[in-house]
Protein backbone atom coordinates (compact mmCIF):
# COMPACT_ATOMS: atom_id res chain seq x y z
CA UNK A 1 0.00 0.00 0.00
CA UNK A 2 1.56 3.46 -1.28
CA UNK A 3 1.64 6.44 1.27
CA UNK A 4 -1.24 8.60 -0.37
CA UNK A 5 -3.52 5.42 -0.12
CA UNK A 6 -2.61 5.25 3.54
CA UNK A 7 -3.48 8.95 4.30
CA UNK A 8 -6.89 8.67 2.83
CA UNK A 9 -7.66 5.39 4.88
CA UNK A 10 -6.08 7.08 7.90
CA UNK A 11 -7.63 10.24 7.83
CA UNK A 12 -10.07 11.22 10.36
CA UNK A 13 -12.50 14.70 10.54
CA UNK A 14 -10.68 16.52 13.35
CA UNK A 15 -12.83 19.19 15.13
CA UNK A 16 -10.33 20.12 18.33
CA UNK A 17 -6.96 21.69 17.55
CA UNK A 18 -4.60 22.79 19.39
CA UNK A 19 -3.86 26.32 19.65
CA UNK A 20 -1.52 27.23 16.94
CA UNK A 21 -2.02 29.07 13.82
CA UNK A 22 -1.32 27.26 10.38
CA UNK A 23 2.01 28.70 9.02
CA UNK A 24 1.96 30.75 5.67
CA UNK A 25 3.73 28.58 3.96
CA UNK A 26 1.60 25.41 4.77
CA UNK A 27 -1.60 27.68 3.07
CA UNK A 28 0.36 28.55 0.43
CA UNK A 29 0.98 24.68 0.02
CA UNK A 30 -2.29 23.56 0.02
CA UNK A 31 -4.04 26.48 -1.62
CA UNK A 32 -1.56 25.80 -4.55
CA UNK A 33 -2.72 22.17 -4.12
CA UNK A 34 -5.81 23.23 -4.56
CA UNK A 35 -5.95 25.50 -7.26
CA UNK A 36 -4.69 22.49 -9.25
CA UNK A 37 -8.17 20.56 -8.58
CA UNK A 38 -9.56 19.29 -11.70
CA UNK A 39 -12.09 21.56 -12.98
CA UNK A 40 -15.05 21.39 -15.92
CA UNK A 41 -13.62 22.76 -18.98
CA UNK A 42 -10.97 24.38 -16.91
CA UNK A 43 -13.37 27.53 -16.25
CA UNK A 44 -13.02 27.02 -11.98
CA UNK A 45 -16.53 27.57 -11.73
CA UNK A 46 -15.84 28.23 -7.41
CA UNK A 47 -14.52 30.82 -5.11
CA UNK A 48 -12.63 30.44 -1.91
CA UNK A 49 -13.14 32.59 1.22
CA UNK A 50 -10.37 32.72 4.23
CA UNK A 51 -12.24 33.64 7.52
CA UNK A 52 -9.81 35.52 9.53
CA UNK A 53 -12.32 37.99 10.89
CA UNK A 54 -12.90 36.49 14.67
CA UNK A 55 -16.34 38.28 14.56
CA UNK A 56 -17.09 36.45 11.54
CA UNK A 57 -15.94 32.97 12.33
CA UNK A 58 -18.07 33.67 15.47
CA UNK A 59 -20.99 34.21 13.19
CA UNK A 60 -20.62 31.21 11.43
CA UNK A 61 -20.00 29.12 14.37
CA UNK A 62 -24.06 29.95 15.13
CA UNK A 63 -25.14 30.14 11.86
CA UNK A 64 -24.06 26.51 11.58
CA UNK A 65 -25.75 24.44 13.55
CA UNK A 66 -24.41 26.50 16.76
CA UNK A 67 -21.15 24.74 16.50
CA UNK A 68 -18.38 26.68 18.64
CA UNK A 69 -15.34 24.58 17.39
CA UNK A 70 -15.76 26.08 13.75
CA UNK A 71 -14.83 29.75 15.94
CA UNK A 72 -11.83 27.95 17.98
CA UNK A 73 -10.69 26.60 14.13
CA UNK A 74 -7.04 28.09 13.27
CA UNK A 75 -7.93 28.41 9.97
CA UNK A 76 -11.91 28.15 8.20
CA UNK A 77 -11.90 28.75 4.52
CA UNK A 78 -15.79 28.60 2.51
CA UNK A 79 -15.96 26.82 -0.75
CA UNK A 80 -18.65 28.10 -2.82
CA UNK A 81 -20.16 27.43 -6.07
CA UNK A 82 -19.12 30.67 -8.64
CA UNK A 83 -21.11 31.20 -11.38
CA UNK A 84 -20.85 35.09 -11.06
CA UNK A 85 -17.76 35.77 -12.38
CA UNK A 86 -18.13 34.08 -15.25
CA UNK A 87 -21.65 35.97 -15.90
CA UNK A 88 -20.11 38.98 -15.41
CA UNK A 89 -17.78 38.62 -18.07
CA UNK A 90 -20.45 37.63 -20.10
CA UNK A 91 -22.59 41.08 -19.30
CA UNK A 92 -19.26 42.93 -19.70
CA UNK A 93 -18.03 41.46 -22.94
CA UNK A 94 -21.72 42.65 -24.20
CA UNK A 95 -23.48 39.83 -24.31
CA UNK A 96 -26.53 41.21 -23.08
CA UNK A 97 -26.70 44.02 -25.82
CA UNK A 98 -26.36 41.05 -28.01
CA UNK A 99 -28.58 39.43 -26.95
CA UNK A 100 -30.51 42.19 -26.94
CA UNK A 101 -30.53 42.89 -30.71
CA UNK A 102 -31.15 39.40 -31.66
CA UNK A 103 -34.58 39.66 -29.63
CA UNK A 104 -33.59 37.26 -27.07
CA UNK A 105 -33.01 37.40 -23.13
CA UNK A 106 -29.49 36.52 -21.87
CA UNK A 107 -29.62 32.97 -20.63
CA UNK A 108 -28.44 33.15 -16.73
CA UNK A 109 -27.65 30.38 -15.02
CA UNK A 110 -29.85 27.57 -13.80
CA UNK A 111 -29.84 24.68 -12.04
CA UNK A 112 -27.28 22.53 -14.38
CA UNK A 113 -24.84 25.24 -14.02
CA UNK A 114 -25.57 25.74 -10.25
CA UNK A 115 -24.61 22.12 -10.06
CA UNK A 116 -21.53 21.86 -12.10
CA UNK A 117 -19.89 24.80 -10.04
CA UNK A 118 -20.47 22.70 -7.24
CA UNK A 119 -19.18 19.94 -8.30
CA UNK A 120 -16.17 22.02 -8.98
CA UNK A 121 -15.72 23.77 -5.53
CA UNK A 122 -16.58 20.28 -3.71
CA UNK A 123 -13.50 18.71 -5.99
CA UNK A 124 -11.28 21.63 -4.76
CA UNK A 125 -12.52 21.48 -0.83
CA UNK A 126 -11.65 17.96 -1.00
CA UNK A 127 -7.96 18.44 -2.91
CA UNK A 128 -7.50 21.08 0.04
CA UNK A 129 -8.19 18.86 2.50
CA UNK A 130 -5.86 15.85 1.71
CA UNK A 131 -3.43 18.51 0.74
CA UNK A 132 -3.77 19.56 4.13
CA UNK A 133 -3.69 16.07 5.77
CA UNK A 134 -0.23 15.35 4.29
CA UNK A 135 0.90 18.39 5.72
CA UNK A 136 0.00 16.78 9.51
CA UNK A 137 -3.13 19.32 9.57
CA UNK A 138 -6.58 18.03 10.07
CA UNK A 139 -9.55 19.27 8.90
CA UNK A 140 -13.95 18.91 9.29
CA UNK A 141 -16.32 20.03 6.93
CA UNK A 142 -19.21 21.72 7.83
CA UNK A 143 -22.13 20.89 5.40
CA UNK A 144 -25.16 23.48 7.42
CA UNK A 145 -23.10 26.53 5.85
CA UNK A 146 -25.43 25.74 3.30
CA UNK A 147 -28.71 25.81 5.95
CA UNK A 148 -28.60 29.21 6.12
CA UNK A 149 -27.26 30.45 3.21
CA UNK A 150 -28.99 34.05 2.70
CA UNK A 151 -27.40 35.30 6.32
CA UNK A 152 -23.99 33.31 5.44
CA UNK A 153 -24.57 35.40 1.79
CA UNK A 154 -24.96 38.88 3.85
CA UNK A 155 -21.85 38.17 6.25
CA UNK A 156 -19.35 37.42 3.52
CA UNK A 157 -20.58 39.71 0.74
CA UNK A 158 -21.25 36.81 -1.41
CA UNK A 159 -23.38 37.95 -4.96
CA UNK A 160 -26.69 35.78 -6.21
CA UNK A 161 -24.39 33.83 -8.52
CA UNK A 162 -22.40 32.28 -5.59
CA UNK A 163 -23.68 29.33 -3.17
CA UNK A 164 -21.69 28.47 -0.40
CA UNK A 165 -21.03 24.83 -0.34
CA UNK A 166 -19.24 23.96 1.98
CA UNK A 167 -17.25 25.30 4.86
CA UNK A 168 -13.83 23.59 6.01
CA UNK A 169 -12.14 23.91 9.22
CA UNK A 170 -8.55 23.34 9.60
CA UNK A 171 -5.86 22.95 12.70
CA UNK A 172 -3.56 20.84 13.80
CA UNK A 173 -5.22 17.62 15.82
CA UNK A 174 -5.05 17.97 19.77
CA UNK A 175 -4.37 15.71 22.18
CA UNK A 176 -8.34 15.23 22.65
CA UNK A 177 -8.41 13.90 19.08
CA UNK A 178 -5.41 10.92 19.15
CA UNK A 179 -7.80 8.82 21.18
CA UNK A 180 -10.78 8.77 19.16
CA UNK A 181 -11.18 5.65 16.66
CA UNK A 182 -12.00 6.45 13.04
CA UNK A 183 -15.54 6.03 12.31
CA UNK A 184 -16.81 2.78 10.54
CA UNK A 185 -18.31 2.58 7.32
CA UNK A 186 -21.28 0.54 5.31
CA UNK A 187 -19.64 -2.16 3.56
CA UNK A 188 -18.63 -1.91 -0.06
CA UNK A 189 -21.67 -4.02 -1.29
CA UNK A 190 -24.47 -1.30 0.16
CA UNK A 191 -22.69 1.47 -1.59
CA UNK A 192 -20.95 0.06 -4.95
CA UNK A 193 -22.49 -1.48 -7.95
CA UNK A 194 -22.05 -2.57 -11.21
CA UNK A 195 -23.54 -1.70 -14.47
CA UNK A 196 -27.24 -1.40 -12.27
CA UNK A 197 -28.51 0.46 -9.51
CA UNK A 198 -29.95 -1.88 -6.87
CA UNK A 199 -32.48 -0.48 -4.63
CA UNK A 200 -31.53 -2.09 -0.89
CA UNK A 201 -35.39 -2.15 0.06
CA UNK A 202 -38.40 -1.75 -2.22
CA UNK A 203 -41.99 -1.44 -2.08
CA UNK A 204 -44.18 -4.27 -3.66
CA UNK A 205 -47.41 -2.40 -3.91
CA UNK A 206 -50.68 -2.31 -1.37
CA UNK A 207 -52.10 -5.23 0.55
CA UNK A 208 -56.33 -5.92 0.08
CA UNK A 209 -56.67 -3.29 2.50
CA UNK A 210 -54.65 -0.62 0.76
CA UNK A 211 -51.82 -0.69 3.14
CA UNK A 212 -48.46 -0.93 1.28
CA UNK A 213 -46.18 -4.10 1.67
CA UNK A 214 -42.44 -3.97 1.60
CA UNK A 215 -40.45 -6.31 -0.04
CA UNK A 216 -36.88 -6.65 1.44
CA UNK A 217 -34.15 -8.02 -1.12
CA UNK A 218 -32.13 -10.38 0.64
CA UNK A 219 -30.80 -10.15 4.47
CA UNK A 220 -27.98 -7.94 3.46
CA UNK A 221 -30.83 -5.02 4.75
CA UNK A 222 -31.06 -5.41 8.53
CA UNK A 223 -27.08 -5.89 7.79
CA UNK A 224 -27.20 -2.35 6.70
CA UNK A 225 -29.55 -1.11 9.11
CA UNK A 226 -27.15 -2.23 12.30
CA UNK A 227 -24.29 -0.37 10.61
CA UNK A 228 -22.99 2.67 12.80
CA UNK A 229 -23.83 5.15 10.65
CA UNK A 230 -27.79 3.79 11.03
CA UNK A 231 -27.77 3.26 14.05
CA UNK A 232 -27.03 7.61 14.76
CA UNK A 233 -30.31 8.90 13.44
CA UNK B 1 7.35 19.71 -1.12
CA UNK B 2 6.22 16.32 0.27
CA UNK B 3 4.89 13.78 -2.11
CA UNK B 4 1.43 14.18 -1.60
CA UNK B 5 1.46 17.62 -2.54
CA UNK B 6 3.43 16.95 -5.58
CA UNK B 7 0.81 14.46 -6.83
CA UNK B 8 -2.12 16.95 -6.71
CA UNK B 9 0.62 19.47 -8.20
CA UNK B 10 1.29 17.32 -10.98
CA UNK B 11 -2.40 15.26 -11.85
CA UNK B 12 -3.81 16.04 -15.17
CA UNK B 13 -6.57 15.01 -16.66
CA UNK B 14 -6.46 11.60 -18.90
CA UNK B 15 -8.67 10.96 -22.09
CA UNK B 16 -6.16 8.88 -23.61
CA UNK B 17 -5.41 5.38 -22.12
CA UNK B 18 -3.49 2.28 -22.91
CA UNK B 19 -5.15 -0.92 -23.77
CA UNK B 20 -4.58 -2.40 -20.54
CA UNK B 21 -7.61 -2.87 -18.19
CA UNK B 22 -6.77 -2.36 -14.07
CA UNK B 23 -5.97 -5.29 -11.87
CA UNK B 24 -8.74 -5.77 -9.39
CA UNK B 25 -6.44 -5.11 -6.61
CA UNK B 26 -5.61 -1.53 -7.89
CA UNK B 27 -9.82 -1.07 -7.89
CA UNK B 28 -9.66 -2.48 -4.92
CA UNK B 29 -7.29 -0.24 -2.94
CA UNK B 30 -9.21 3.32 -5.29
CA UNK B 31 -12.70 2.06 -3.81
CA UNK B 32 -11.43 1.28 -0.18
CA UNK B 33 -9.82 4.84 0.14
CA UNK B 34 -12.85 6.05 -1.73
CA UNK B 35 -15.12 4.64 1.06
CA UNK B 36 -13.31 6.29 3.63
CA UNK B 37 -13.82 9.92 2.39
CA UNK B 38 -15.00 12.19 4.37
CA UNK B 39 -19.31 11.43 4.61
CA UNK B 40 -21.99 14.08 5.91
CA UNK B 41 -23.15 12.44 9.31
CA UNK B 42 -21.81 9.58 8.12
CA UNK B 43 -24.81 8.88 6.32
CA UNK B 44 -22.62 7.58 2.83
CA UNK B 45 -25.29 9.30 1.11
CA UNK B 46 -23.98 8.18 -2.49
CA UNK B 47 -23.75 5.14 -4.98
CA UNK B 48 -21.01 4.44 -6.58
CA UNK B 49 -21.62 2.17 -10.81
CA UNK B 50 -19.15 0.87 -12.30
CA UNK B 51 -20.11 0.31 -15.76
CA UNK B 52 -18.51 -2.86 -17.35
CA UNK B 53 -20.75 -3.33 -19.96
CA UNK B 54 -19.35 -2.21 -23.07
CA UNK B 55 -23.05 -1.11 -24.78
CA UNK B 56 -23.87 0.44 -21.59
CA UNK B 57 -20.10 2.45 -22.05
CA UNK B 58 -21.09 2.88 -25.83
CA UNK B 59 -24.28 4.63 -24.82
CA UNK B 60 -22.63 7.25 -21.93
CA UNK B 61 -20.11 8.04 -24.38
CA UNK B 62 -23.08 9.18 -26.57
CA UNK B 63 -25.39 10.82 -24.08
CA UNK B 64 -22.31 12.61 -22.61
CA UNK B 65 -22.12 14.90 -25.00
CA UNK B 66 -20.46 12.31 -27.86
CA UNK B 67 -16.85 11.58 -26.39
CA UNK B 68 -15.89 8.23 -27.94
CA UNK B 69 -12.91 8.04 -25.09
CA UNK B 70 -15.25 7.52 -22.78
CA UNK B 71 -16.30 4.20 -24.57
CA UNK B 72 -12.32 3.29 -24.72
CA UNK B 73 -11.55 4.15 -20.98
CA UNK B 74 -11.03 0.83 -18.73
CA UNK B 75 -12.99 1.71 -16.26
CA UNK B 76 -15.88 3.55 -15.61
CA UNK B 77 -17.47 4.57 -12.59
CA UNK B 78 -20.63 6.61 -12.31
CA UNK B 79 -20.90 8.33 -9.17
CA UNK B 80 -24.53 9.43 -7.58
CA UNK B 81 -26.02 11.42 -4.71
CA UNK B 82 -28.48 8.98 -3.30
CA UNK B 83 -30.64 9.86 -0.78
CA UNK B 84 -32.77 6.52 -1.87
CA UNK B 85 -30.81 4.16 0.45
CA UNK B 86 -32.26 6.49 3.50
CA UNK B 87 -35.52 7.26 2.37
CA UNK B 88 -36.18 3.70 1.65
CA UNK B 89 -35.11 2.88 5.27
CA UNK B 90 -37.25 5.63 6.75
CA UNK B 91 -40.19 4.20 5.09
CA UNK B 92 -39.38 0.89 5.93
CA UNK B 93 -38.99 1.54 9.42
CA UNK B 94 -42.56 3.04 9.90
CA UNK B 95 -41.67 6.56 9.36
CA UNK B 96 -44.37 7.10 6.76
CA UNK B 97 -47.00 5.34 8.76
CA UNK B 98 -45.99 7.47 11.69
CA UNK B 99 -46.67 10.66 10.39
CA UNK B 100 -49.86 9.65 8.58
CA UNK B 101 -51.15 8.91 12.41
CA UNK B 102 -50.24 12.15 13.45
CA UNK B 103 -51.22 13.59 10.30
CA UNK B 104 -48.66 14.91 8.77
CA UNK B 105 -47.16 14.46 5.37
CA UNK B 106 -43.63 12.20 5.41
CA UNK B 107 -40.77 14.54 4.47
CA UNK B 108 -39.31 14.00 0.68
CA UNK B 109 -35.85 15.20 0.24
CA UNK B 110 -35.72 18.30 -0.89
CA UNK B 111 -32.74 20.34 -2.48
CA UNK B 112 -30.49 20.79 0.04
CA UNK B 113 -30.59 17.27 0.37
CA UNK B 114 -30.02 16.57 -3.01
CA UNK B 115 -26.72 18.97 -2.56
CA UNK B 116 -25.29 17.23 0.79
CA UNK B 117 -25.73 14.39 -1.24
CA UNK B 118 -23.64 15.70 -4.19
CA UNK B 119 -21.21 17.16 -1.99
CA UNK B 120 -20.67 13.15 -0.80
CA UNK B 121 -20.63 11.90 -3.76
CA UNK B 122 -17.73 14.22 -5.55
CA UNK B 123 -15.53 14.26 -2.48
CA UNK B 124 -15.88 10.41 -2.63
CA UNK B 125 -15.20 11.16 -6.53
CA UNK B 126 -12.06 13.24 -5.70
CA UNK B 127 -10.90 10.88 -3.73
CA UNK B 128 -10.94 8.01 -6.19
CA UNK B 129 -8.92 10.79 -8.40
CA UNK B 130 -6.43 10.99 -5.68
CA UNK B 131 -5.96 7.23 -5.09
CA UNK B 132 -5.77 6.35 -8.85
CA UNK B 133 -3.46 8.90 -9.33
CA UNK B 134 -1.05 7.27 -6.78
CA UNK B 135 -0.94 3.77 -8.87
CA UNK B 136 -0.35 5.89 -12.06
CA UNK B 137 -3.60 5.57 -13.17
CA UNK B 138 -5.01 8.87 -14.90
CA UNK B 139 -8.48 9.34 -15.08
CA UNK B 140 -10.92 12.26 -16.18
CA UNK B 141 -14.25 13.55 -15.02
CA UNK B 142 -17.34 13.93 -17.01
CA UNK B 143 -19.38 16.55 -15.69
CA UNK B 144 -21.57 15.82 -19.28
CA UNK B 145 -23.24 13.01 -17.42
CA UNK B 146 -26.33 15.58 -16.07
CA UNK B 147 -27.15 16.61 -19.19
CA UNK B 148 -29.38 13.77 -19.99
CA UNK B 149 -29.76 12.46 -16.52
CA UNK B 150 -33.38 10.63 -17.23
CA UNK B 151 -31.60 8.74 -20.27
CA UNK B 152 -28.82 7.91 -17.95
CA UNK B 153 -31.45 6.92 -15.11
CA UNK B 154 -33.58 4.66 -16.94
CA UNK B 155 -29.64 3.11 -18.56
CA UNK B 156 -28.44 2.45 -15.04
CA UNK B 157 -31.21 1.77 -13.11
CA UNK B 158 -31.17 4.82 -10.74
CA UNK B 159 -33.93 5.73 -9.01
CA UNK B 160 -36.01 8.94 -8.57
CA UNK B 161 -33.85 9.81 -5.54
CA UNK B 162 -30.69 9.00 -6.95
CA UNK B 163 -28.76 11.85 -9.27
CA UNK B 164 -25.92 10.95 -11.35
CA UNK B 165 -23.64 13.77 -10.20
CA UNK B 166 -20.18 12.78 -12.09
CA UNK B 167 -18.46 9.92 -14.19
CA UNK B 168 -15.19 9.55 -13.82
CA UNK B 169 -13.07 7.68 -16.31
CA UNK B 170 -9.46 5.57 -15.42
CA UNK B 171 -7.08 3.95 -17.05
CA UNK B 172 -3.46 4.02 -17.62
CA UNK B 173 -1.73 7.15 -19.39
CA UNK B 174 -0.97 5.92 -23.24
CA UNK B 175 2.13 7.80 -24.65
CA UNK B 176 -0.21 10.77 -26.49
CA UNK B 177 -0.87 12.07 -22.86
CA UNK B 178 3.48 11.94 -22.07
CA UNK B 179 3.71 14.86 -24.48
CA UNK B 180 0.64 17.13 -23.53
CA UNK B 181 1.10 20.08 -21.24
CA UNK B 182 -0.80 21.00 -17.79
CA UNK B 183 -3.00 23.17 -18.68
CA UNK B 184 -3.15 26.94 -16.82
CA UNK B 185 -5.40 27.98 -14.18
CA UNK B 186 -6.16 31.30 -12.99
CA UNK B 187 -4.44 32.85 -10.57
CA UNK B 188 -5.04 32.78 -7.13
CA UNK B 189 -5.77 36.42 -6.38
CA UNK B 190 -9.07 35.79 -8.68
CA UNK B 191 -9.98 32.33 -6.86
CA UNK B 192 -9.24 33.39 -3.04
CA UNK B 193 -10.61 35.90 -1.05
CA UNK B 194 -10.11 37.08 2.93
CA UNK B 195 -13.43 37.63 4.75
CA UNK B 196 -15.31 38.80 1.87
CA UNK B 197 -15.87 37.68 -1.70
CA UNK B 198 -14.84 40.49 -4.48
CA UNK B 199 -16.46 40.57 -7.29
CA UNK B 200 -14.38 41.33 -10.18
CA UNK B 201 -16.75 43.30 -12.65
CA UNK B 202 -19.54 45.08 -11.28
CA UNK B 203 -22.13 46.92 -13.06
CA UNK B 204 -22.73 50.18 -11.94
CA UNK B 205 -25.98 51.89 -13.29
CA UNK B 206 -27.18 53.27 -15.71
CA UNK B 207 -26.34 56.06 -18.34
CA UNK B 208 -28.17 59.33 -18.81
CA UNK B 209 -29.56 57.24 -22.04
CA UNK B 210 -30.62 54.05 -20.38
CA UNK B 211 -27.56 52.41 -21.02
CA UNK B 212 -25.70 50.23 -18.32
CA UNK B 213 -22.27 51.29 -17.26
CA UNK B 214 -20.16 49.02 -15.76
CA UNK B 215 -17.04 49.70 -13.48
CA UNK B 216 -14.32 47.57 -13.92
CA UNK B 217 -12.50 47.16 -10.62
CA UNK B 218 -8.78 47.29 -11.41
CA UNK B 219 -6.82 46.31 -14.15
CA UNK B 220 -6.78 42.38 -12.71
CA UNK B 221 -10.19 41.52 -14.84
CA UNK B 222 -7.82 42.99 -18.16
CA UNK B 223 -5.42 40.17 -16.81
CA UNK B 224 -8.21 37.75 -15.80
CA UNK B 225 -9.78 37.57 -19.53
CA UNK B 226 -7.17 36.87 -20.92
CA UNK B 227 -6.11 33.53 -19.00
CA UNK B 228 -6.36 30.79 -21.21
CA UNK B 229 -9.56 29.28 -19.17
CA UNK B 230 -11.15 32.58 -20.44
CA UNK B 231 -9.80 32.33 -24.21
CA UNK B 232 -11.67 28.98 -24.55
CA UNK B 233 -15.06 30.19 -24.53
Amino acid sequence: MNPVIELLLQRRSVRAYEDRTLVQEAKDQILEATLRAPTAGNLMLYSIVEISDQRSKDDLARLCDNQPFIACAPWVVLFAADYQRWHDLFAWSGVEETCRQAGEAMRNPEVGDLLLACADALIAAQTAVIAAESLGIGSCYIGDIMENCERTRDLLGLTPYVFPICLLCFGYPDARQAGKERSSRFERKFICFENKYRRLIRRAGRDDRGTPTRVIQGPQVDRWCRQPGAARL
